[in-house]
């Protein structure tokens, strides 16, 4: 199915199979001790050749089914035979998404796997990073130093985005299940809507670097994301399981008072609108919880910010001359393929809940009351006390 | 002075000065434009030759006072014409440090100039941070990808230093002075006396990075280091304005019970010595603090991990093939060149506190605790309530 045309490999050059798995390996270079510095400029031009070699053995996505299923698709034009081999997995992808959900959010998080390490995890991750530090410097050698330096930043800023973005994503799951699935979900759906309004309304080009891209796409992609997250929202409210603090979900789900975002209030309905309550003599105010409006801020973000985390993903792997960066899944290529517009998404909820949300945990809360002094806890139950006999709670 | 034999300039090039202030400027590009990524090759030799005429414009220091300073010195031998200039040079940097310290924490922190940013901070940065994202994905072009993605990967590994270092410094001034000062002098004091150990007894070197680090230095500035902190902990531990967390600081210092730290405790005296204090007919006891104990474990790591920063400097100024970053300090060189050591530091002290000390903020938790919803307050004043009659305290 590689003879498929499509714009998006138009510029991507023709890949050969590597000749030899010898060529492969770096070559042997304790043999060649460069004498000065002056040898860097080598060593840039070897590290690209070898670049080359290295990037050509990353198997690229065929959108093959294997050779059953191909001959049946093969009466499909070719543009359909992608369509139907990624329509296939996208749904056998969101299936294994939502059973993974719904086993809750202990799968989720390997949280009894990791537990040993939830006291120390700073220290331990601190010290194992020293020792990496200290590695790297000791293993500096003359004329290589520009080339190690150039690997170090890039294995930074690879952990940079894998260690940020998970950590934040598990810091959005305490806070509800809702906050990590909302918005995962909003990406999908935002990928899947552009390649659908792209796939049959599409012309307009949006962006050189993805010629596949259309503003159709990307427009109709918005607008189906910000009504999906408020449909979404709507459906997931008031259950327990998704809304509470992952702390109440292991303990006793039925202890969890709903927070907040997720209560229901009165919203005045805006001038123009209050006319349609008049003529049905109902007062001109409307039902419903603050998740649905930051549902829409969710989207928004989602639909506009995400795709450029695609883009991203589309120039690196051209800086790097590959289509895909993988074959895992037949018609959307390997695992980051499908992740590359999930990029920032964990570090807006995260930062959009500590501005806007702010929902203190009572149970830490308690327990770090219980670390204070005893005389400072007591200062703290005299403040409280004062506070809820103003507010006639006591 | 530059005339001055040094180990360290051996295999630093001699330095020119730029032919013309155009051959800083970078080569015009726009009339060039590649039409395949195939140019990506010469784009990266070109490159290598910009960045040989960037770096040589670097001001490098040379260890100058100015002519009638120089006249003064010449009649020293040249290596301690150096220890004089950089002698001088560090008093004049160890007394304004020690001033601005004294003037209090405001000072080190200009509070007060970025209080509007407090509550939407993260918010701002990191709207500002996806604006800089998406101009990156705007700016790629065609034919340059791989030199943009690495300056990407760069600005990345800068502001993930800058950045999480200042974070975690302010996060150490917030839990009281001592935890800024204290490391930061033992960084400065294991500077100094390495320095001091290897120019009068260094012999062996240490690392080939750094051929003027010589193993006498390494230990000698450890051990000093050791008693250092040892000696500026007993000097500190009952004073208030060093010991104190910045919220009583800044609202009255007197308010402020001394965190358990800094409380004078009984530790048995081990075995091996309690001998002498029979002889004594005392109790074979000793009265200290804890942060005794923790000043040893951070004026290791300061002697240990901190001269790593260094090398790691060191390396990354011969892959650039500059001697120092600046020459702003006499005998010393740039800012940089005095803050390499600096580098982990303040991430460690970060990490020790969160892992070792952790002191919950009794102000800082009654706030949180005002925002929850009443009943969660209840709640939290229920089971207080209970845990102080426990204990007797009500």
């Amino acid at each position: 199915m590689s003879d498929q045309p499509s714009a998006e490999n138009a510029d991507i050059r023709q890949r050969r199979v590597p000749d030899s798995p010898e060529s492969l390996k770096a070559p042997e270079r304790d043999d060649v001790r460069p004498t000065s510095d002056e040898s860097d400029m080598d060593a840039v031009l070897q590290d690209e050749d070898r670049m080359e070699r290295l990037t050509r053995a990353i198997p690229q996505d065929k959108g093959s089914l294997g050779e059953f299923a191909d001959s049946m698709l093969e009466a499909l034009p070719p543009r359909w035979r992608n369509w139907v081999v990624r329509g296939l997995f996208t749904i056998i992808m969101i299936s294994t998404f939502t059973f993974i959900v719904n086993r809750g959010a202990t799968w989720l998080m390997f949280l009894n796997f990791l537990h040993f390490l939830v006291a120390y995890h700073r220290l331990v991750s601190f010290a194992l990073y020293c020792i990496g530090f200290v590695s790297f410097v000791l293993s500096l050698r003359k004329g290589y130093y520009m080339r190690q330096f150039s690997l170090f930043a890039w294995t930074h800023l690879t952990l940079l985005l894998i260690v940020s973005q998970s950590f934040f994503i598990i810091q959005n799951i305490f806070q509800g299940l809702i906050w990590f699935l909302a918005p995962v979900a909003m990406i999908i759906c935002c990928d899947v809507m552009s390649y659908m309004f792209g796939f049959f309304w599409g012309k307009t080009p949006l962006i050189k670097l993805s010629p596949k891209k259309t503003w159709e796409g990307f427009i109709g992609g918005a607008f189906s994301t910000v009504i999906f997250g408020i449909l979404l929202s709507l459906a997931l409210y008031n259950r327990p399981f998704f809304v509470c603090p992952v702390q109440h979900y292991q303990t006793d789900s039925s202890n969890c008072t709903i927070p907040l975002a997720f209560q229901l209030q009165d919203y005045p309905v805006p001038r123009p609108f209050s006319f349609f309550f008049k003529i049905l003599r109902k007062e001109p105010v409307i039902q419903l919880f603050p998740f649905v409006f930051h549902s829409i801020a969710l989207s928004l973000f989602a639909s506009i910010l995400g795709p450029f985390g695609g883009f991203f993903a589309s120039g690196f792997k051209r800086a790097f001359k590959i289509k895909d960066f993988g074959d895992v899944i037949p018609g959307h290529g390997g695992l980051m393929d499908r992740f590359d517009c999930q990029l920032l998404m964990g570090t807006f909820v995260m930062v959009y809940i500590h501005s806007f949300i702010r929902v203190p945990d009572a149970s830490k809360l308690v327990k770090q009351i219980m670390t204070l002094e005893p005389l400072e806890q007591l200062d703290i139950y005299n403040l409280l006390q004062n506070e809820l006999s103003k507010n006639g709670l006591l």
